[in-house]
């Protein structure tokens, strides 16, 4: 009656594992600020529910394994601001991000084979490819200089015979990292040089602060055949629970072979699509306007960090995360100790400890992920909590 | 720039591969009635809009990654009604029945693990399996036979140390078989003797005609600790589209460890999960009602089938399929002269070949799945197209 080797070496999700505890303290009628997931308060735009309640859902038929061509149909004209054209058959729906990913890991990599991936990332990665025997190689980047990618060279000594791709999310999760267009071209060098695939995970797109553009890799010239974006409307339109994801890439091969994978799950639930596709035809105005509150939200954060002495921390550039290293020795300890032991006023926060999202061990031990999901006045609250939390800890 | 084994090895869909001819029949303005998908005609029930739109929408949110309370609640009061008992761990949540399959088999199996299947089963079967390096070896049966189970014996010899499980549907698609007590007891022998699971795929549980029952083998004594119950909404409530499944099992070992393949991918579209307890709360009576609409359109498939020379045929018994051998060599032929050479005032029928369904290579390729998804005067028209269409291919 044993399980699978793959299912018993999964370790259980570092984000979701600590929420047992909380749920046992606010029981006790504690108020629990949540910064540990990506869970924004934004309200889904209305135009979601309107196109859904709009659909002829007499009969709940399956959609196609593709995807909905009216949902297809917009997500291509939303690349086409930047004036990248993607044909029908070069879009896939998928049930979220997740699955996208899940399904490109298995379309590039056998067992065995290796993906390169700047650390600390998306802890989820390991899920997606530890379940179909794919090994992450991680790249180590810090946050003394911000999780900007390391030398070209320093990349390619990673890279083995095995290695089938390089997969990065940008904007970051969990850094908050934006990488630059010379950042970007250099991946574009190496994918060439060294024969491999890019999935650029760019489901946070959109949310880059103080001026900057978030890049897409799909503008990045010389690369099309080999290059595999990553969509999403959970966050960029806070429709978390729609689960609507999607798989964008000029190889006409590789879409041929993952619309196989795609069919053999026949189709993404056909009413979430209805209401992605009034999604992605919001204007470019409806991601702006989050982006401020987003922007002011993280300002809150970063100036809080900077008056807590022995904190590291790069100003992050978009997404709604940072990466901060505190002056504790273990990050889990104090994130559980603010649970159990502390309180102001009968409130407290509730972190996700960083040593999850790296893939060498020791690393990010002393490092926290702050989601900034909740609004001005409550995150200002939620960062004072944490100052007072960390002075009575260090005392 | 090569794409994984694995990928390239899958086969395409043979339920679909034709649809780009029908595609181009019907543009000519030829009708063409589709019996060759899983797509009920029957209305999705009121109840799954109404509880839709009766919900707090304005975040759609993450829900819970083994899925939303309601649901899960609603799903052990649908058990209830056969006196099994689900604890709140011991059912999840899933994409669909697809998702349900993909993580148990990669829950139970390593790559190169094998899981016997009775042949002709569910063609996905093989994309579940093949996408995570996981082998399917037949157990074949015969439409002389209604497609029930081989000998005990004959079973036994082909578990290897590498057999992980048994997984079969009942009722079967594509068969339209309901196994007995007795197989399900045999199977249960089996799978305690040699020390594998049995993954009982029941979606189209309730849709058993003549008095007959769908037992369910959650309901097998002894074997509670190694049997999964796949379940799914899509074809008892007529809602395909809201790709709602769930597993069940008391193996709480087991189904800790899938959770955390629920935990990567987050959880299912919210919405859906929502409409999908409503549609479990209905009474047996729905259910009762459909099926007595299917048993009448199968009592229209079976009769002019009887009526047409050189047609083997069992009556089947549930689901609403039925695999017959026509008087042809090759049915895959057969299936496009009807749609592109064939017509009986402007229309013609579109069937699938069941030649995909088996894994013996050779098995099948004179039989056709039939999906007996339209209303009775249309699936008799269909008939009679059929009967005249085998009269002219076989002059």
């Amino acid at each position: 009656m044993k399980l699978s080797n793959r299912v018993l070496a999964m370790q259980e999700s570092p984000v979701r594992k600590l929420v047992p505890i909380a749920t046992k303290v606010k029981k006790t009628g504690k108020k629990v600020y949540h910064l540990n997931i990506g869970q924004p308060d934004i309200e889904t735009p209305k135009v979601f529910m309107d196109a859904i309640n709009n659909y002829d859902s007499r009969v709940i038929k399956y959609s196609f394994s593709q995807g909905e061509p009216v949902l297809i149909k917009a997500i291509q004209d939303y690349f086409k601001r930047d004036n990248v054209i993607f044909d029908d058959d070069e879009i896939l729906i998928t049930n979220g991000g997740s699955e996208a990913l899940t399904f490109t890991t298995i379309a590039l990599c056998d067992p065995e084979d290796e993906i390169l991936v700047p650390e600390p990332f998306y802890t989820n990665y390991n899920g997606f490819t530890s379940a179909v025997n794919v090994h992450i190689k991680p790249i180590t980047t810090k946050a003394e200089n911000g999780f900007h990618l390391p030398s070209k060279s320093d990349i390619v000594k990673l890279i083995t015979p095995k290695t089938k791709a390089i997969l990065f999310s940008n904007p970051g999760n969990p850094t908050g990292t934006i990488l630059r267009q010379d950042e970007l071209e250099m991946l574009a060098e190496i994918a060439k040089e060294h024969n491999i695939y890019i999935i650029s995970d760019e489901v946070y797109r959109g949310y880059a602060f103080d001026g900057l553009q978030s890049i897409s890799m799909s503008t990045i010239k010389g690369v099309e055949d080999r290059v595999i974006i990553i969509e999403s409307v959970s966050k960029r339109y806070s429709a978390c629970g729609a689960r609507i994801g999607s798989i964008q890439s000029k190889n006409k091969e590789l879409m041929h072979n993952i619309l196989k994978l795609c069919q053999a799950r026949l189709c993404v639930a056909t009413l979430e699509q209805i209401g992605a596709a009034a999604l992605y035809r919001l204007e470019d105005s409806y991601t702006a306007e989050i982006r401020d509150e987003y922007q002011a939200r993280r300002d809150i954060v970063y100036q809080t960090l900077q008056e807590i002495p022995g904190i590291v921390c790069e100003k992050p550039s978009g997404a709604f995360y940072v990466v901060a290293k505190l002056p504790v020795q273990n990050a889990e300890d104090f994130i559980i100790w603010m649970l159990e032991e502390f309180e102001l006023d009968g409130e407290t926060i509730m972190l996700a400890p960083a040593e999850g999202f790296y893939a060498t061990k020791g690393l990010g031990k002393d490092e926290v992920r702050i989601a900034y999901v909740l609004n001005t006045k409550d995150m200002a609250r939620a960062m004072f909590i944490l100052k007072k939390g960390l002075e009575k800890y260090n005392q």
